[in-house]
């Protein structure tokens, strides 16, 4: 045995308590499997006084943690506080700066600020690790990193925001809607402070952006991300993809094109036998696709103290074992920009739209279509009542850009009721 | 850049070719990944003549893998020969001995010999990897040494024998019986060259010793997984098990009792609408269960050379990054003795017999079982045109032991036909 590692932890929330509550639990097993003893210094948080249930007096304390982070017995400064910027940010380079090892669960931060961090990790020869900030305790980091490294990687996928799966899974299961299951989500604190962060795909972007990285050896570059929210998500829809034999899901996608990265965050049809349209409720699921390997599926707990612990704790033993990997997997310097691309994989899309009940006006939206490419599978108009008809369509592949032009061209034809809804059939 | 890491590859069979493939086609990302070159220094197989459909003049010849796995020029000696004995031993005990880090594929070998060979490893301070043993592409072993090292894990789950899972699926979607199902399997080349190594469950007990070695830290000990291969499950099974809402799978499951490590390898039934039941075809699947994480599904190919080969470039990868891992996770003197304990976990037991159609031959069934302790949650006789009756009962949870004495009990009521089956009913 060595050296006890020595650990700052900035963030006493559920996850920080978590990370302290394995520590003090676990000291024995994790030094045998990390090869030396693994000790916290010092921890920082907004409060000192609050009860959090946990005897905390052996460790210093530290109101700052910019002045935790550049303790001289902090070896690895854990960052849970969360946000790209502030107090995390300005911990995080401080730790850098002062030669210590960084773990954080911190997804916003790393998708903004992921590539300048790294730099600055590498020129100290001091590691970066993000186990916790993508799918909770589902070790995908790892198995994209290193797992797969013999792999040139195709494409990723990914269910990655819980709160989302949980609103559209519980829309099919019970036919509520969207903004009854939202409320439900914010009283039962599902929600992030900004909801947007969730339901506006934010969140699952962030993490989306983070793999992408690791897996095309591109800069994270976040604002890359084409992002479409669940809210227009209607239980209409969802029912008529069950029809079809799909689900809808909030669905992360990135995948090397002649044309650059593309990374969409969106919801996206996917049958419903496959194992992302059989992923219910709060889980996180990652699809990892190489050349070698073919298809590999994730599936577990994508938040939650003990999954996201358990996270921090892998980089924590990984750490007192010595693996020493760059954070994106490869140097930083040799991460290639990511060129910003429109979506330029074809697909077919799901439509549907309502029409004035008027003889001929199906055959004009046909027309439209037909005009410009979109090319149409199958067709539906079905049971109605009122004086406007609804109408399902599924095209057969075409670009996303083409079909925003044709569907802009729909209200031209007078037939058109409201907007129509365009979802993507992702192939899984 | 440091000095190029040096490999001597003994088997050149699909994952040994593929192996060199990926190094030849991949060497600039291998390099930039791994911080080092990789190279092949030498190559051993059984034939040099072979047309393998690749360039082989690059690297040194040499019949005899124990010669490869000493040369000068090899840092790490890849074994894919295959077998427990024989030149695979003897060449993975000379390339220790010899100062070489050991990457293998080789799950019969460790299964039987990984104590002793992880001992050895680390007396003279090398490595053994073997990503590539256990469920091919599916990075596991990574996921439990390293991704839940925070984790007491609580139970592993697996369906790790592509072959297997084949079959059993075919039964189910065809009609087909067990015997037709393997001889188609045998003409595709899907069964090993002693069938019983697939069949018997022998193949995948191999990777579940393994796997449990790690996840509870004791000796690896294949002699202690009870056995049960799939050559009684007939389609009348396959059948009934659909009615009730389950699947029939060869499982493995490894897990910590009062009583010592219990490891099964056995077919259960699986609920068919969870990850492990609706899991088709050739395909693997691991369930890691820890008390922080979780449950931890991966899916992925178990066999094939893409796969195989993306696993051992991994364990390569890893070793050219510096990562140093004890062989199971943790040093092998402090493993603990694997104490073989029977069955102690109680579990339902779906029960079939052909009863002889008589008045009272079902109570007098019921009443057999109920003096032996084993209490019946449903029973069903079900449409005969026979002079026998066959019966289905699905038990509450019980013992194996308990139940087998009961069974064996059975015939003394002269109402039963045959050999009643037993298939347990696992909780995943």
């Amino acid at each position: 045995m060595t050296q006890p590692l020595r650990l700052g932890i900035a963030g006493l929330g559920t996850v920080g308590m978590g990370v302290v509550k394995i520590i003090q639990q676990k000291a024995e097993i994790l030094a045998i499997r990390g090869g030396q003893e693994v000790v916290i210094s010092a921890v920082s948080a907004r409060s000192k006084d609050k009860d959090r249930g946990f005897d905390l007096s052996a460790y210093a304390w530290e109101d700052d943690p910019v002045r935790l982070a550049t303790r001289d017995d902090v070896d690895i400064f854990i960052e849970l506080i969360g946000g790209s910027e502030g107090p995390a940010l300005a911990a995080t380079q401080a730790a850098i700066a002062a030669g210590k090892d960084v773990i954080t669960a911190n997804k916003a931060m790393l998708a903004v600020h992921g590539q300048a961090l790294a730099q600055a990790a590498e020129d100290k020869d001091r590691l970066i690790r993000f186990e916790a900030a993508v799918a909770g305790g589902i070790p995908v980091v790892k198995a994209l990193t290193e797992g797969l490294a013999g792999n040139q990687i195709t494409r990723i996928m990914g269910v990655m925001n819980g709160t989302c799966n949980y609103i559209l899974t519980q829309m099919q299961a019970t036919g509520r809607g969207y903004e009854a299951l939202f409320e439900e989500c914010a009283e039962l604190g599902f929600l992030e402070a900004d909801p947007n962060l969730d339901v506006g795909g934010i969140d699952a972007g962030h993490k989306l952006a983070l793999l992408a990285a690791i897996a095309f050896g591109t800069q994270v570059d976040f604002a890359a991300v084409e992002l479409e929210g669940i809210s227009a998500i209607s239980i209409e829809d969802i029912r008529q993809a069950a029809d079809m034999g799909y689900r809808i899901k909030l669905l992360g996608v990135a995948q090397m094109t002649a044309r650059g990265l593309e990374q969409r965050m969106s919801p996206c049809l996917v049958p419903a036998d496959s194992p992302l349209g059989q992923l219910e409720g709060g889980t996180n699921m990652t699809v990892l696709e190489g050349d070698e390997v073919g298809q590999i599926v994730l599936r577990g707990a994508g938040a939650g103290a003990g999954p996201t612990a358990s996270a921090v704790l892998s980089d924590i033993i990984d750490i007192a074992r010595g693996t020493r990997i760059s954070t994106f997997g490869q140097p930083a310097e040799t991460l290639s920009p990511a060129i910003k691309t429109a979506s330029v994989t074809e697909a077919p899309y799901y439509l549907r739209m309502q029409l004035t009940d008027q003889p001929g006006a199906l055959a004009k939206i046909a027309t439209v279509l037909g005009e410009h490419d979109v090319s149409i599978n199958r067709m539906r108009q079905y049971g109605h009542d009122a004086a406007t008809a609804p109408v399902l369509i599924v095209t057969h592949d075409t670009l996303r850009a083409t079909l925003d032009k044709a569907l802009q061209n729909l209200p031209h034809t007078g037939v058109l009721e409201g907007t129509p809804i365009a979802i993507r059939i992702e192939s899984v």
